[in-house]
């Protein structure tokens, strides 16, 4: 039986999806998380559909097992993939990561050209030119892979010259075909907000992914009448698949001193 | 039964192995090369070392299979991890990538000061440094993990400012404390040797295991009385375990026209 004081479920291949977890305490300070990542088999993104469903389809059980009253999916290729399978298999709701910023996205343009980046396996699914298609078919796209950005991430140089050089080279190809609209479309990207932004400069709207996904979850939770109130305050749980200690120091970068735990719980 | 004609095996997680075959075929132009990549399943650094070795032999049985009459381990965490048991199981001579590297280390150093770059993992294993002491107890060894070097290569920025900043960053701690020689420990380095010259100057010597690995598997192939006469000229062969058109891309980054086709052969 999920009550309202249960914890949001939130899954990713990795540390990524922390991005959300981040935005989902922020905007809901009551809410407790349950964050699965796994760090044994990430990336997803070079693994086939029928890989990665069968891996989500592992984590939302482990999840439901934990009592989560609702499931995050923190992952663009997990989303991609498995979504309406996780929505058919489920009895509580299901939210992906790539709706939000995609509805997002088509709000914020003027000029009706919005911008995607992503790792290489998310723009070569062009998942989200689907998802902002069916929003709104007559929306110019321009789609562009930033392979380097995840490694800078994790190596935590967010603020280097070397990633200053590395987003104008990427981005270049945004500006010169004057997208207003951008979509951060991988979890690890809002780290990189501060550069993407002083490269790209005020007229092009950043949709930050993480922010949207969390807003959707508000809007889940009190559709759901699900929203906690947690007078005792949030109690918030970190696994992962692999090496604890590596997840926390790198589960820092994106939470600060909100993950001070990592509990291990293999999977497959 | 095994043959001179018969070609060189060699195996990686994925292509980092290629600067391996490409030093082979270089300094072996009449060898044939059969070169394996497990590109399904890479990287193998974050992977127990059970399973890197289970890998290593499933690997090590298709190739010999393929009839291959010597087998080069051109993957640092499978040298690490497998390469006595490999070496236990299979009749033909079986070649690491760490040996011959901390061998020429070992020769090159005037001032008995080693530095060794390479993965998180590599470093972390303490591979490079076991084998150097092994050689020469009263070595002085500096280790630096240096995690962009390889998605700077798959990017094919071997050459960008964003690159030699990088790589000034890293090295810097290897300068200040005048290292003499730096061994480059991860197959994917050779591709930066320019770079990494560049920044510390004509006074470090630069190890390429690459090189090394080559020069070795000539030796082996002699002393066993298995170098090749292949009048028809060498046939290579490349096999990966999963998407063969991104394997031949970024193949053709570390081989040039060398590599013109690759075949798929899943295992596990």
């Amino acid at each position: 039986m999920v009550t309202a004081e249960a914890p949001v479920g939130i899954f990713d291949s990795g540390i990524g999806g922390l991005t959300v977890a981040h935005a989902v305490m922020q905007q809901l300070p009551r809410e407790s998380v349950t964050y699965f990542g796994d760090t044994a088999r990430v990336p997803y993104g070079p693994k086939s559909p029928e890989t990665v469903r069968r891996y989500s389809l592992e984590i939302a059980a482990f999840l439901v097992e934990q009592q989560v009253k609702t499931l995050v999916v923190a992952c663009n290729t997990a989303t991609a993939h498995a979504l309406p399978l996780l929505r058919e298999r489920l009895t509580i709701p299901v939210i992906g990561v790539i709706e939000p910023g995609a509805r997002a996205a088509v709000r914020a343009t003027r000029n009706g050209h919005v911008g995607v980046i992503g790792t290489a396996g998310t723009i070569k699914s062009g998942a989200y030119e689907r998802a902002l298609r069916a929003l709104e078919p007559s929306l110019r796209i321009t789609a562009r892979a930033c392979p380097l950005f995840v490694p800078m991430v994790e190596e935590g140089w967010v603020d280097h010259e070397a990633t200053r050089l590395i987003a104008r080279e990427y981005l270049a190809p945004l500006q010169s075909e004057e997208v207003d609209t951008l979509v951060l479309g991988c979890t690890h990207y809002p780290l990189l907000k501060h550069v993407i932004a002083d490269v790209l400069g005020p007229d092009v709207t950043l949709i930050d992914s993480a922010e949207e996904t969390a807003r959707e979850t508000a809007l889940v939770l009190r559709d759901q009448r699900l929203t906690a109130h947690n007078p005792a305050g949030p109690a918030h749980r970190f696994i992962a698949s692999d090496d604890p200690l590596m997840f926390l120091q790198l589960g820092q970068r994106f939470l600060g001193d909100a993950i001070d735990g990592v509990e291990v719980k293999t999977l497959g």
